[in-house]
Order: C-alpha cells, then structure tokens, then sequence
C-alpha cells in the first residue's frame, strides 16, 4: 500500500446495503458544509441535533448556522460527555426531544459528537416512531472508524455494555477530520486500536502499512485520511456481507470480548481504561491466547504488542492504572458479554496476523488459566 | 361464509415472512400445553416471563408449572396492569429481567397478557441484546386478533400513543381460547371492534358473516375460533405482504387515527374509552368522513354504525362518558399520530365496506370542519 497514490482529500465509502445503503464522506470541513450534504440528500426540513458538553461547545453553533441558513429548521439537546450518558436515564429526554420536533419520515436525527453520542441517538432514532432517519458526525477517531458506521446503537445496562439496543442503519456519514486534531493524544490513540483491528482481522499489508506510517497517520493530511477511509471501508464490507452479525460481522469483535470485561472491571472509569485501550489490550491477549492454544505464533503476538506499545497504547492488564478484580469477576462479565451461544464462549482469536476468526467452543476452563497467568494481581 | 364447516377446536395461522415466518396458534388449553409448543420449537431451556397483576394471578402458575415441567428455568416480573404500563419506567426493569436472567440466543421472553404487556414485553425482547426471541401469549380478544401479530411492538410518549418501539416479530403465538371466557363483557366487546376492522378493510363477506352470527362469536365455542382464525390470516397476509408498513400494512389502521386522537383526548383512561372502543368509533367516523368526501354512501356508514351498536359499542363521541377537548386539541393529536408524512394527513379512507384505503393527501380542513360537526360539545 505504501505506493498508493496521494489521495483526494475528500473521500466516499459507500456501505451496501440494498434499499438502505449510505455513503461515508470522510475529509475536512464537513461540519460546515454539512446542511449541504444533507439537503442534497434528505427532501425533509425538520432535524434535531444531539451532541454533548465537550464537542457542542466547539461544533454545534457551526453545524446550527449550517443547517439554518439551508433552510433547515434544527432544535438541539446537549447532554454531559462520557461513557455513563449511554444509559436509559439519558435517552429517554432525547426520544422526548426528537418526537417533541415533530421530525417526519423524510427529516432526520443528527447525532454530533463520539461513540457515546452516536450509540446513544442511534438507539433513539432507532426507536422513536419505530425507526426515523438517522446522520452521524462522528468526533472522535474511534467513531469515525467503528462505531458511526454499521448501524449498531445501543445503552449499557447494569448487566453490561451496550445489552441494549438496535441494529439501526445511518442515512450519512460525515467524518469531519479537521474535528480530530482537537483529540487529546490518548484519546487519538484509542481511536487508532480500531484501526490497527482492521489488519489484524484481515488485512495483514495494511498492518505492514501502519507500523509503516503510524507517525504520518498521528500527525494528520492525507496519510490519516487513507487510514480513516481504508478504516470505514473495511467495515463497509462487513456489515454489508453480514448486517446481523450471524457469522462474519463477529471478526469485528477481535479484542472486544476481553476488552469488554476491562472496561466492566473498572467500572468503565475513563480516567483508567477507555474503550480503545480496552480493545488494544484485549487484541495483544487474543493474539497471546491464540498462541497459547497452538493457533498462532507467539512472534505474532509480540509483533502485535510491539506496535500497538510504539504508538502509546497500554498492552497488558498490569498497564492499567489501579488494581484489576479477581479473574473470576472478569469470568463472570466475559460470560455475560453478547457473544455467548448456549453457554459455549465464544471468542474472536487468530491464525496470525490479518487471519482471524471466530471460535464458539472456547473451553471456560482454558480461558480463565489464561487469565490467571496474565493477571498482575 | 356462513356455508363453511365446522371448525376442528384448534387452528394454525402461519405469519410468512421468510426466515422469520411463525405459527399463530388458536384454541383452548394452550396455555396449560405451553411448554410442549414451545420446546418442540425452540431450543433454548432460560425464558423469562412477564405478565401483569389481573392476568398473573389466573394464569402465571399455571404456566410456570408448564415450564417447569418441561426442564424450562424460567423467571417471572408482575407490573401493574393498564396502558400507564407502556412507559419507559416499566421497560427499565423488564429489559433488566431479560438481561438478569442470562437470556441467550435460543432462549425466549414470553408476554403473558393483553395488548399492553405484549407491546412492552416485545419491545424488551426486541432491544434486549438488540433482539431476543419472543413468545406472544395473549389473553385478551383484541391481543389474539390484533396486537399480538405483526411485530409492532412499543410504548407511550407524553407526545403520543406507540410512538416508541421497533418492529420485532414473535417466533410464536399462542392464543388460547379459554381465557376469553373471563374477560369482561366491555373487553370482548373492545376486542370484538378489531375483528370487525378486517372485514371493513377488505373482507365485505366476512362483514356480512359477522353482521349474521355476531351473537354465536360472543357465546364462545367454535364461531368464536373461526372469527379469531380469519381475524389473524387477515393480518397475517397485510403484514406479509408490508412488514414494515410502507403501504398496504396502514390499512390495519382504520379508524385509529380519529380512535388514538380519542384515546388522548380522554387521558388513556379506560374507565372511560379503551382502546377497541376508540377504533369503533373512529370506524364509524372514518366511514362517516369518507361519505362527506363524496367517496362512499352513507348507506355504509349507517350500516357500520348499526353493527358495532348492535354488539354494544360507542360509535359516537357523544357516547364517550364526561366532556372531550375542542376540537383544535383533537387535531394536534391527530398532527401528532405516526401517519403524517411532510405535514400532509394520512387517514384509512374508504369507498364502501370492505374497500378501504390509504389517502395521504387528506385537507386538514376538512378534517376541522368534519369534527366540529361531530363533536357532542
């Protein structure tokens, strides 16, 4: 990939899925260009846009006057940032907002802000007049390469994360780049553990590309525009083979299953663990646990390591700050996560890297001596 | 129709909709059998069942003793009864139940009761790990008719009546047809207005065939299964055809425009109109309004009129007990409903019995000018 020509600075993934297929755009200046994408789009003039504390203070009065001056009659609800907004208290006011809008079937909900904000206003979208239509402008690089993307939305629930929710497809896409070079580093670096996923998934020469040219994705143009939409693309193809998650759309879960109980062990405090460090981690240990069961190279594991530990992300339990639960708790969330079929675990794990696939027979037992040995205690 | 011969005491209806199609059954002693019907199709031993306080205390033992008996661990959660339960207060601890109870992919939630526990409780099941399966068990006329079939599921807003929820089918239904015999006269009756919908949507024989042996569907026993049978493949067949209701399924709503506009207007409080009763009187209205469109005789309305009478229904606002809202508050009710599309009004119009349908272009207007004559003041 390092010879692919420089590209365009304005990008389209299309995401294909019959009667209900969008386009990614993915560049800079979206924000404010939005009302023009949108309108050229959607016939409807009612929108309610959903954001939070941190990114309306910067984004919404741009994206407001966009969509006013196209003629675009908005209402806006600004929530409190993180993780614990994704809950039931929360999206009940955004359901009330969007049906006090009035918003009809060819108008739209507008989610403006990270994965938190898209997941939460899918949701509500998803559920209000059973189904309205539904834009994500993702600000964060994780929403812009995962969670905007595929129609999944949802709430946590005091059993889990995300336990609650729909499969709710977008109409549009808009990832703004400009939005990212306000990312705090650590936040950047979360997104990128997404992107990383997607070579280790399937595409090992993209793998090869990023330990490459990680520095040039971090420092922004055109290198992390290739990235995004290589990113968006790849999820493109997964949900359009496989929307439901009935098999292949699992793969997206690589990391996910352990990160996932990291997250739960630590009470999803951002201050310790956010999601795509939960995800970097739950990678190195998928790939470790694959070697552990003979699927995979151990040189694969520590290549995997190596490069998610050069770009600043945490790789082990013991790099999380504070001290961890007993592996039976993490046991206990691990079993309680959606990937679970007739008490079977199943795990994404991995033939090496770019070869991964989905095991639905993991013995329980197998796992949590895994565990044992990679807790710090 | 009134040729047709004797009904065997149990009936299948099957819902065709490709890998999700399911089995409507309809008879007596299904409850007491459940367990046999639902483990000869599902897989899954984990159900959670939910139900309210009048039906619970009939019929919740019974069904739990079912299950148990055969190998099924199933949990039970009480609400309230009445149509306050379709709140998101209640899904909160209904989606918990689901989750607390471990519910897997082969697994089941099962609603025992009328229309309000199956809306909340297939709203749950359709949001619960972004769908789990659901088993309809409805207890009341208008359940087994209408609301259990078809995948509408959902909840109140203060802005209006289901305008939260998804679509989400059941794997099973199983109506059981001794339960009926408990229901107030009032109830049947209300139920009894669905049944006579079909026949006004499309179905003038099955209208003329109620119109002569209303009185032997009242009394139970096989008239009363053949009513209940036609009643589910005639929505069997609209939701086959129009899952989603992007055209023919908006028929199934005849006379619920004026009827949900009724049922706010009143507070949704069933000591005055219940939800079949505002369907009979917005039947009436709609033949009514169709006859003032110069669509329809008002020969026909005369005749729905007399029908629905004759049973003991409302077929007038007047016959609503204490004084409705102006009109002005009728209409933003109406506004409101789900069936609006870029501010046009969309009403089940019709042009005689049994030749209903959709018009999207209808004058607000008229709509007035109609209503003011109506009101009882």
């Amino acid at each position: 990939m390092n010879s692919r020509a420089i590209v365009k600075p304005k990008r389209t993934v299309r995401v294909e899925l019959a009667d209900r297929s969008y386009d990614i755009l993915i560049g800079p200046g979206l924000i404010a260009s939005a009302a023009n994408e949108i309108a050229s789009r959607l016939k409807g003039r009612r929108m309610a846009v959903i954001t939070d504390e941190n990114v309306g203070a910067r984004y919404l009065a741009p994206l407001m006057d966009s969509l006013a001056a196209s003629g675009i009659d908005a209402v806006s609800l600004v929530l409190p940032a993180g993780e614990k907004t994704k809950s039931f208290e929360h999206l009940i006011p955004v359901c009330e907002t969007i049906l006090g809008a009035r918003i009809e079937r060819n108008d739209a909900v507008i989610a403006l802000g990270g994965g938190v904000i898209g997941d939460l206003t899918g949701f509500a979208a998803g559920i209000a007049r059973r189904g309205s239509r539904f834009i994500q402008i993702p600000t964060s690089l994780l929403a812009q390469v995962d969670s905007s993307v595929g129609g999944k939305t949802g709430i946590n629930s005091p059993h889990g994360k995300n336990l609650i929710g729909v499969f709710h497809q977008p109409d549009l896409v808009l990832a703004d780049t400009d939005v990212l070079d306000t990312l705090s580093p650590r936040e950047f670096r979360a997104g990128y553990a997404e992107v990383a996923k997607y070579g280790l998934i399937d595409k090992p020469d993209f793998f090869d590309w990023l330990e490459a040219n990680w520095r040039a994705v971090f420092a922004g143009g055109d290198a992390r525009i290739e990235a995004i939409a290589t990113s968006c693309q790849a999820k493109a193809d997964v949900v359009a083979a496989d929307e439901r998650e009935n098999g292949r759309r699992a793969l997206l879960n690589l990391g996910h299953t352990f990160g996932h109980a990291l997250e739960a062990a630590t009470q999803y405090d951002g201050s310790r663990l956010v999601h795509g460090e939960g995800v970097a981690i739950g990678m190195v240990l998928a790939h470790r646990f694959s070697a552990r069961m003979n699927l995979a190279s151990p040189d694969d594991a520590a290549r995997v390591e190596a490069h998610l530990k050069d770009v600043g992300l945490p790789t082990r339990m013991g790099d999380i700050p504070g001290a961890l639960p007993p592996v039976g708790t993490l046991m206990d969330a691990i079993a309680q996560d959606k990937k679970v079929k007739g008490g079977q675990l199943t795990f994404i794990l991995t033939r090496g890297i770019g070869r991964s696939f989905v095991a639905d027979d993991v013995p329980a037992s197998e796992v949590i001596r895994f565990l044992e040995e990679m807790h710090p205690r």
